[in-house]
Parts: C-alpha cells; sequence; structure tokens
C-alpha cells in the first residue's frame, strides 16, 4: 500500500486546537488500524502548492500515492474504501446507509450546525432575523429529528462507520456551545464517540501536533 | 435495471418552486439517461412513512429496487454509479476529483451560500456580527476561491459530473440574491449549466409538478 500522508497547518489559534478538520480523519485512519503520517502546511502564508491541494486555502487533504484528496468527506470515503469494511460496510445496503449518513452529517446538519457555532464564536447577540432564524433551523428542523434516530441505534447507519465519525464533528461543535441541553441522545451520541480509544488518540496527537509549533 | 422512483413534495410555496432539492436529481437522471418516475408525498401532514425515508422530513428520496436513499449528495452519487461514466468517471482519478467536488459544493459551500441565502430570505438587516460574519465568509472564503479554478476549465473535476451538477445549484442560490456579481467566472458557470437541455427538462418538469397540485 502506498504511504497515506495527512497534511494539515503547522499551528493555529489556541481557540480552534481540537476542532482543526484534520482530527476527523485523524481518527478515521486511527479506527482502521491504516499507518499514515502527518506533514505540515504554513498556517501564515499559504501559498500556490497549498491551494493546488486545497482550493479553498484550508485543510486536511490526504495524499494516497498518485492521488491527492481534500474535503473531509471525501477524505472519509477514500479511508472508508481502505479500511476493510472497518468505517464502510461491503454490503449494498449497508454502504448506501453509511454514504447517506455521511452526507447528512455534512450537508443537512452542518448547513444548521455550523452558522449556528459561528454566531457563538463571533459573539452575535442573537437579537437579527437571521440569528433567530438559524437558531430556530437548528433546533427545530434538524436535532429533534436525530433525537429519535440516536434513540434506536447506537451508532448511524446501524454500525460504527465514517458516518458515525462525520456526525460525532458536527454534534460535538454544537455541544461545545451548549447546543444540545434539550438533546439528550445526541449528547449521549457525542460522550460515546469520545470514549473511543481511536478518538481520543486523534485528538490528543492533534493537540500535540499544534503545541509543537509553539 | 429496477425502477427507479424520486419521491418530492406534492406542493410547494411558489417561492421556492424551482429551487427545491428533487431539481439535481431529476437533472442527473436526465444527464445519465435513465428512466424513472416521480412520486409525491404530501408537504402537509408529514407521516411516519415520510421520516422513515427521509429522517429530517424533508425531500427528495430515491428508490432504487430494494434501497431507499435520502440526501442528495449521496442520491447524486448513487446515479452516478448508475450513468456509466457520464456522471462519475471510471478512472480512478477522475473519480476521486468529482468525489471531492461534490463535497466541496456541499459542505465547503454550501455552509456559507445556504446560511447566506437564507438571510437574504429571512430578510435579515446585515447588521449584526453574524450576518456579516457570515457575508465575509461567503465573499472572501469561498467564492474568490472559485474564480481561478473555474476560469481554468469548463466543469469542475475536469468533465461535466455530479459535482458540476451539485457546485451549480450552490452557485445559482446565491446568484438569484445577487451574490455574483463580483464573481464572473462563477457567473459564467451558471449560465452555462442553465443552458444544458437536461437542466431545462428537469426544471420545467419541477415547476409543471407543483403547478400541477395548484
Amino acid at each position: 500500500m502506498a504511504d497515506l500522508v495527512l497534511t494539515t497547518f503547522d499551528w493555529v489559534p489556541d481557540r480552534v486546537r481540537g476542532l482543526v478538520r484534520d482530527l476527523r480523519v485523524r481518527w478515521a485512519l486511527e479506527e482502521a488500524g491504516l499507518s499514515y503520517r502527518v506533514e505540515s502546511a504554513p498556517f501564515q502564508d499559504r501559498g500556490a502548492g497549498h491551494f493546488a491541494h486545497q482550493p479553498f486555502g484550508q485543510v486536511p487533504w490526504l495524499t494516497d500515492g498518485d492521488l491527492s484528496i481534500f474535503e473531509s468527506g471525501a477524505i472519509l470515503l477514500h479511508v472508508g474504501e481502505l479500511s476493510g469494511g472497518k468505517l464502510l460496510p461491503a454490503d449494498r445496503r449497508g454502504r448506501a446507509e453509511a454514504v447517506e449518513w455521511l452526507f447528512a452529517a455534512l450537508n443537512s446538519v452542518e448547513m444548521a450546525s455550523l452558522p449556528w457555532a459561528l454566531f457563538k464564536f463571533w459573539g452575535d447577540d442573537g437579537e437579527g432575523a437571521g440569528a433567530k432564524g438559524i437558531e430556530g433551523f437548528l433546533m427545530t428542523s434538524r436535532l429533534p429529528h436525530l433525537e429519535p434516530v440516536l434513540a434506536g441505534r447506537e451508532w448511524l447507519a446501524g454500525r460504527f462507520s465514517v458516518a458515525a465519525i462525520a456526525m460525532k464533528n458536527e454534534l460535538r461543535l454544537v455541544d461545545r456551545f451548549g447546543g444540545l441541553a434539550d438533546f439528550p441522545q445526541c449528547a449521549a451520541y457525542v460522550a460515546r464517540a469520545t470514549a473511543r480509544p481511536a478518538f481520543a488518540k486523534a485528538h490528543a496527537d492533534q493537540l500535540a501536533h499544534f503545541a509543537a509549533a509553539d
């Protein structure tokens, strides 16, 4: 197998450490038991070489031999394919479920969770029509529908998969700003996922990576 | 091949006609030359049967024999697999590019474009910290990076694919609220995609479907 190389920033501000999106890829690679190494791109001065790998100037990207893949969803799907069924079921129905829930995390949920979290982060007072709309969108059109789904199963898609990893990151972001208080199943899901040794290792590795640059 | 059945709402308010997400699936099916039929679920009174297919109570979903798939990204990927290479290249590198740009549309771009468009839709005055942040996020961290990419190629991922369809829908939404004025390559891309006969048919079919319910 070709070398897998995950690239993230060399340094990020304290407040986003533990949230940078290389975390989900590290976690998936740890769950899959795949060997990989981590390289750094400058956080300051993102050059043409960076944009050639990641057109928005973000991280992460993953190289696998001659392939260079950006977008954490696409990377998770790729790691799923390499995982021998551990993170992406081989059967047609199981695979379809994992893929739809992967998109659900990164699209249906994130279109509400990310702006909601950014508003908290930016200190918006929540009084504008947009802020109220986003609050309602997340709290009435998204999280209440996840509750019964997560009540009925330990992991999305019926077993641990790339979808479980992606959704955990969405819900963890909401939880960080206190948004899961009325959603005990979502909160329990975050706790279950956080308890996995592969998550703990990936999280510690990200923190150590950025600490080394201080 | 099993019957493909696309389900959308029976009716939606005028202002969202032409934007409901069955459009992108109709478009992909038309591009792929696959036969399908369209069924309706009630817009009012979404029952347990609806949530069993689409856990957020949204549309569309696609059934393919014993599979029922929700999330338009997952459906596009599935239609891509059925398209015989027309919407998802068979070679490893081409496929990886189409998949990463599909996620780029539905995650990196939509996390900015959707809240930005919702703010316009909700009539937010744009004065709050959140509204200003979302405006800056879309206008400085996303669209300017798409410009050079779209200047260099007719379609994302080097050829027409599910990624081109997904990104077109994001940019069309921004365009609808006047957000592409400073981004000529993005605007030209929307025009190129709109000119495709399969898009025109899908769009007319969606309008006719909802008009029939009035």
